[in-house]
């Protein structure tokens, strides 16, 4: 496209337009101005990913990460900040691989443990494999088809699916679940395709669990193309054997760290606005998109506030909770800690769908604060925040419900999120800067309009 | 984040939402689902990109693909399709390079030359740099601060505007100016920070010109971190020198060609609907975004609207300009042909935006028109498309305007465009499958609701 001036004249339809506060709007425009101009939440995340990592449960990056920002958000201004423990699985990933056996060719699959699998044995598993494409085809082949066999969950995100989080939600069930149904069949293994919508070559990773089963099997993902490549060798009805090779596991308890900070409001200083996003990462990658940029994100909120000469009146809460990917327990001890001490939030948001652009805001919460956050549509809809809908918070904010009301998660475009997500390629280079600078700033814009109430 | 399924509630506000039609949105469904499952597009715009390439203004490449197109269109479908010769300039670059010399070292600078631009000499041009970052500020240097000087425009796109377009359109003035301007005072070559928002070491090409100037001298662009390196090296006042040399130009002209292929309407055969995207690109690079994505997305409506057993009332068009580049010679000759044979269109769309997600459309007509594109929220909205706007088109519509009066152009998001733009970033990597499917299925469903219309 050459010299093509596109302007943009947004159809503005909502009874709201005319109270448009014009000097609401400027403070809004400066705070965008800023984080695209400074870019602070990505050079907090390039140190983050590139200088320490990974941050998987358990690990001591993951406390090396909580030190960091800790630090980083005392030199910011915070007034308060501390460190909570947690105690957290220590999980551990070793060598890892997989081949298939058919036709007299051996070939090698991307493979990669899930979280939480038990290894194989020294050896590995060699067994024929047997797909499926659901818990009821595993069901009908029963323990006469499943014995002693690798079970193939070939299962898939709906790509039909607009909200690629709701695709997840689906699919996400044969990860979490797939070992231990197997397992009631005799399976000695279970493998998957990743949970993905890239028809590329990486496996991808996630929690998985063993529930009440005594009867412990190892369960991997595939890569996406490596599936694809098992399903055509199953295809002419001879057999195909899978030799599975996993050193992994869970290798007792760790502590981590949440890590808590107070930039102290002027006027309602015991009215407290929550955000947040997880420290922890899984281990492949650097934790980039997950979560990564919800720290990212969170720990600029205050820092946009302020750098646009905004004193906020209540106090804003600073929280990167600690392994929310293995067990949610930086969330669970923050919510207990809360309720222990009677502590309420007045507002508590997450950012935990990765660092593409503003699409807008989940609101958990009564209708009338749902209608509260629709009405600032003329501000947010200028930066592409048009998607402000009832229903929403995020999974570190689970454990506050009940003890608090007042819930948002972040939501921005959601398609490239499941191409990086717990993979390898979830690295610095996942992440656009300025695509993540509109999400801390769109945050941010939001606590100023809700800490204008009264 | 884990399995936390994020329903999307949209808050759809318009007073439209109660006539929505309920076959029309499984028709919409249909056509997102087909494009998202089948990939088709993606598949054409690879097969463009890796096994054709770059297509510049008068290359041998760019008759290959409008072949290649043409026999893809008939193969799917089109009941006609034909090319049309199109003179263009035939564009040459060889070898290009720049050192810069300050305090005792010579360091490297990632350099590449304006599009039109002259050579330099064999033996390069050696100068003393002078920087500007604005026409006033050359005018305030005037001849004696410029005459026989390397002119260093050190101008930015504006990072506080959320359209990156506008910001283009503001900043392309120094690519395309900035020769002809420095030249007026004694200069000997101009180079300038590339036109985009990515703080990276790629250089990004683009047009200039020389408008009635008779002396013409080389102009080039230097990547972000160079121009960062360079504005540093003149910081402390001392001369520093940049040797620059150019291999390029413009030798005579060649003929490339329009594609165009008609999928005929069953009930309205004259009413035209024209889809299209231009086929010529950049030498760096793939052309993927620009606008491999565009040709990718006309390609698709017809075959999406068939595929979900749709048959058009009216003709869907698909036009695929040469050299938009470097003149927009297509658009020109094919608005020619047009006028002179007497051929109106209903409507004509353009996608040269990118192959990003949707974000909407631009609607140029009469506001009758754009509320009936606006009236489609209901249906689009859920989709991504929210920014109905008027005013619209794209350049190669622009010859069309006087003539015909209803031009719509796509609109994705644009945060990442000019990151690839024009440079050898511009390749099928910068293209994400299913973003780029769900602008073509925008499109199909944008016609197919316009197509129901009486």
């Amino acid at each position: 496209m050459k010299n093509t001036v596109l302007a943009i004249a947004l159809g503005l339809t909502t009874a709201a337009t005319a109270q448009v506060d014009a000097q609401k709007q400027q403070t809004i425009k400066e705070i965008y101005n800023t984080a695209l101009g400074e870019q602070q939440g990505y050079q907090w995340l390039h140190y983050l990913c590139t200088e320490i990592g990974a941050r998987p449960s358990g690990s001591e990056a993951a406390n090396q990460a909580a030190r960091w920002a800790m630090e980083v958000l005392l030199e910011d201004g915070a007034d308060t900040a501390w460190l909570q423990p947690v105690e957290v699985p220590k999980w551990y990933r070793g060598e890892e691989r997989s081949t298939v056996y058919a036709g007299g060719e051996a070939t090698a699959l991307p493979t990669t443990a899930l979280g939480g699998s038990v290894p194989t044995p020294k050896e590995g598993v060699k067994a024929e494999v047997v797909e499926v494409g659901s818990f009821e085809e595993l069901e009908q082949l029963g323990r006469a088809g499943v014995e002693g066999k690798i079970v193939f969950y070939n299962t898939y995100m709906d790509h039909s699916l607009i909200s690629t989080f709701n695709a997840y939600g689906r699919a996400v069930n044969y990860r979490w679940a797939g070992a231990m149904r197997a397992a009631e069949y005799g399976a000695v293994a279970t493998v998957m395709r990743s949970v993905t919508l890239l028809r590329d070559n990486l496996p991808h990773t996630g929690a998985m669990g063993y529930g009440e089963s005594e009867v412990k099997i190892p369960s991997a993902a595939l890569s996406w193309q490596a599936a694809d490549l098992l399903h055509e060798l199953l295809q002419p009805g001879s057999p195909v054997q899978l030799d599975l090779f996993l050193d992994c596991g869970v290798q007792g308890t760790a502590i981590n760290y949440n890590v808590v900070a107070d930039f102290k409001g002027s006027e309602r200083p015991d009215e407290l606005m929550l955000v947040g996003g997880h420290l922890d990462s899984w281990d492949l990658g650097q934790g980039a998109q997950d979560d990564g940029a919800g720290v990212a994100h969170a720990m600029e909120v205050p820092h946009l506030l302020r750098a646009v000469g905004y004193q906020n009146r209540r106090t804003v809460r600073v929280v990167l909770w600690a392994n929310e990917e293995f067990g949610l327990d930086g969330a669970k001890a923050y919510a207990e800690w809360a309720k222990a001490e009677g502590v309420h939030h007045w507002v508590a948001m997450e950012s935990d769908a990765g660092g593409d652009v503003p699409r807008g805001f989940g609101v958990g919460s009564d209708d009338e604060r749902v209608e509260l956050v629709r009405s600032y549509a003329p501000y947010l809809n200028p930066y592409g925040l048009w998607e402000l809908a009832k229903g929403g918070g995020g999974a570190d904010l689970s454990p506050l419900s009940g003890h608090d009301d007042f819930f948002i998660g972040y939501r921005p475009e959601s398609q490239r999120y499941f191409d990086f997500h717990h993979s390898a390629r979830d690295r610095i280079d996942a992440i656009h800067p300025r695509s993540l600078e509109m999400g801390a700033a769109s945050m941010a814009a939001l606590y100023y309009l809700l800490d204008q109430e009264d």
